[in-house]
């Protein structure tokens, strides 16, 4: 429990340090700045790159809202479920520290500003509502975890996994970072909104709300039309 | 079957989901929008996400022009097709409708516009022909069939499929968005069409026509030129 | 050797149409047009797609400097090199054909430009002389045969070279736009060139000689560096 | 170890050649150029590219501090440290001077400038401190030899470590090409700092230091927290 546990922690910590650094310091620069494609591409590689390194460790969640589907998918078991959250908010966090301290090495340092957090409305990049929110993130979520079910399962090819959940997460990220920044994941919001400027906080109840729904969603969604090889 | 076009049914809406989506909503953004490359990856990643996660339960065809083709090669039987288009349409249009609420939520929302819809003529992003626009879609078409027979055939190294086709759709749209958006696909080209302002409707004819004589074509240059091994 | 030549048209004819295609058509839109990135992924996934479609019927080549180079590294005889440069340019000057069909259908149409064809000095993207032109299409040639014959050794992971061989042509392409619009593929260079306005045929040679070259090196150097098990 | 040494030193050339030659020819020019999100791709493949190539006769390393990194692991043995690093110090110098020679026939040549060489300080993309640059450099490189050691470990599904490790630098750069230009590896650091103008000649310790320092960090967390199966 112990490797799992720390595989955990590690896996979320490059999510945070790899998908939010990649906003917070390579997304908006003039001319040769890597977008929002960049963005995304960084996200989906943090997972890649991580499901191949600790997947046979710990199953390779990096996100709360993952274990709640695998477990209502009847592949992750309920006791661990709290011990799993722990870990992957504490690395979320930590990630979020390392940043703040390579930010504020910046030139012309005066704050993080949204420091790639999540939000809704006036938080939203393009300004879309909190239903647009709550529809988006339990959608993507859901379809996140009927992936992550299917390419895992028996029928699927062995070992291609960690390309078809990592690329999903890019994938996501590339619908829906105009209306939320994207969360899909309560412990990569959680990390960066404890030190955001703006209404990261207190909206953060969204975040994790949609997540866990859209990921129970996910997992019960698969065992109804998915294949029981 | 109830499993098979449920993940038909699944995987359609993904697809319309996540390329259409994220051509509404993130392609056009200024200066860190994702622009045609991105949109181009998010459509080839949609069908290589769902090509893991239920391809073993259906075959992962996602596309009415797919089946139609595999069928002309030998691959899929005849009986199957129109239960299999129904879904494939079904799924496509619940997927619009779902990108029509987060829409919705924008802050100067006035209407969807033209919701990635495709087109000739005064439709194409280009302003290409007629004449262009069918050349183009019935030889991509072609190509994209050839290369799922080739890469599904005994003689592939078994398990890329999805890798080979997936990313064989990112290409097909680096190609031809200028033209027409790209289809391909009628089921995408339908769904998207209900709702779009603009010529969608009246021109939809084409991306059912020439999607299908070139997947048909593409399966029969298989049968030709391809192993049967 | 019916379907190997027909494998080699259709995947020289996919290359030119893809990867030259997306640079007449794409690169060069305002605001959401996909740029030398994505020209770069263009070329590259023509070669990963084909390559997984009728690799194994051909071997994949697409290219005649890729035939002499394996043929120097004693991959390929020396019997079928002739009939497979045929194959190829033939499939090269029909892609270039068909692209002609469609950009003549664009509203402003008043001839193809450069065509995406390839050249140095005046012709070169950068401006670049015609020593650099030389230099790095030759280094680049010897490294892509060096990728293809190491990633289709007998010690490298079975079904993985297509994935090394198409990004390794993304790479080429990343590095060599700017210089010669990349060639390291005479047929590629020549189906174009046929069509294109400016000096593309008289510079025609460099992109013969300077991939074949390269390629009979790199062939040559796995040789000596590679691994012989 | 003739065998292996050649293939360091190839595969470290075509690392500086690729991810660099990328940087200084295609980055910055306008509206087509890659950006960093292209230079980023092309360090990536250059890995992926030659890791499949000859990582069955070197192990891939093409860095001095994933040399370190895997000896504090137990997988390297510290008699063969030395020579791997003048092997791949040697084809970053070579590579450098191949890029020297294709940049000198630019129209208006006048001096390579930064020629993709690393800098903290006033030689840091967005002038991050020295601070930000040890800390990210340190950091990443740790988690880039975690990456290495579980995607290679026992446990890891066989074949797919040159994907991960590929794309994991790929990510590397997306995060930190603002802050350092990215360096993580002393062989690359070195091979232009001795052509570049600027500071690069007399920051280029922190380009050793924190890589090895990163490097050894992340052997010896891979021993704590992965798997020993």
């Amino acid at each position: 429990m112990f490797k799992k546990l720390g595989a955990e922690f590690i896996g979320t910590f490059w999510l945070v340090l790899g998908g939010c650094g990649s906003a917070v310091l390579a997304a908006g620069v003039a001319d040769v700045g890597i977008g929002w494609l960049g963005v995304s591409f960084a996200f989906g590689l943090t997972v890649l790159t991580m499901a191949y390194a600790v997947g046979h460790i710990s199953g390779g969640h990096f996100n709360p809202a993952v274990s709640l589907g695998l477990m209502m998918a009847g592949k992750f078991e309920a006791k661990d479920l709290i011990p799993y959250w722990v870990a992957q908010v504490a690395g979320a966090i930590v990630a979020a520290i390392v940043l703040y301290v390579i930010v504020s090495g910046a030139p012309d340092f005066a704050g993080v500003g949204g420091f790639a957090s999540n939000g809704y409305g006036e938080a939203s990049p393009g300004g879309y509502s909190m239903m647009s929110a709550l529809v988006i993130e339990i959608v993507l979520t859901a379809a996140f975890l009927f992936i992550i079910l299917g390419a895992t399962s028996a029928g699927a090819p062995p070992g291609f996994a960690p390309i078809a959940i990592g690329l999903g997460l890019t994938l996501i990220h590339l619908i829906s970072i105009p209306v939320t920044n994207t969360s899909v994941n309560p412990a990569r919001s959680t990390g960066v909104a404890l030190f955001a400027d703006g209404p990261a906080l207190t909206q953060l109840w969204l975040f994790w709300v949609a997540p866990l729904v859209g990921g129970a969603a996910g997992g019960i969604l698969w065992k109804i039309f998915g294949s029981d090889d």
